[in-house]
């Protein structure tokens, strides 16, 4: 057991970066089935300046940008992957551009907590974005 | 092994809130050596607006603060243990008052990932504060 856990970190780590690729492409398509199919059904995302939020509210949001377009670049930081759980650092700039073609670009990192499903599939669990509009001070 | 770990976990949940007591005890007092014996080595914190920094930049801004008093309320909101590890949210509300007597307020949540050391006891590894100014607006 210990060494078959030992020899998954790799692909573990491999599933946890393609899920990053995947939700970054479904977000840039406007696809939230595929959104929510990669976080938990009790997920907390905690932004900046706003109560934790759940899966609901977090749909209702991602449906109030449409019409703008969103463009991310990731740069994880590092994985660390504890049995069923794993967390991650990441650094993420999104530029949006609304339906006049403006554009802004928010940047920050991210500290992630990560699930494994029973299937060996990853999904989010928590999150903590510290992304903040470039330029802006606090 | 699995029934021992089971038994532990409240015991390590009761040394997390231990730290976090102590943590806000000694960042009150100044007490700096308290402050640096509960986080790890390689410890990173993340902030909005900077680069994530670690053990020598914490000391160095918190050395930059003598003179403004602290006053911290902490409302744990969870804490999962896995294994020698485990993640936290919290919610801080911190009360400056600097040595004219004036005030100011920061709150927020905070995710924190933490380490448990050989001898038991927990040290913090990753920290990802989302604390802000009250009334401002990102």
């Amino acid at each position: 057991m210990q060494a078959k856990q030992a020899k998954d970190t790799g692909s573990d780590e491999e599933a946890i970066r393609a899920l990053v690729d995947k939700w970054l492409i479904a977000s840039e398509k406007g696809d939230l089935p595929t959104m929510l199919n990669l976080v938990a059904d009790d997920v907390i995302f905690m932004v900046p300046n706003k109560e934790p939020f759940g899966k609901e509210e977090f749909s209702r949001s991602y449906e109030n940008t449409k019409g703008t377009r969103m463009k991310t670049e990731s740069d994880i930081q590092e994985i660390k992957i504890i049995d069923e759980w794993a967390w991650m650092r990441n650094f993420l700039r999104v530029t949006f551009t609304d339906a006049k073609g403006e554009s802004s670009k928010h940047s920050g990192y991210v500290l992630t907590i990560l699930n494994k499903r029973p299937d060996g599939s990853w999904m989010i669990a928590r999150d903590a974005n510290l992304l903040t509009p470039e330029g802006s001070s606090l």
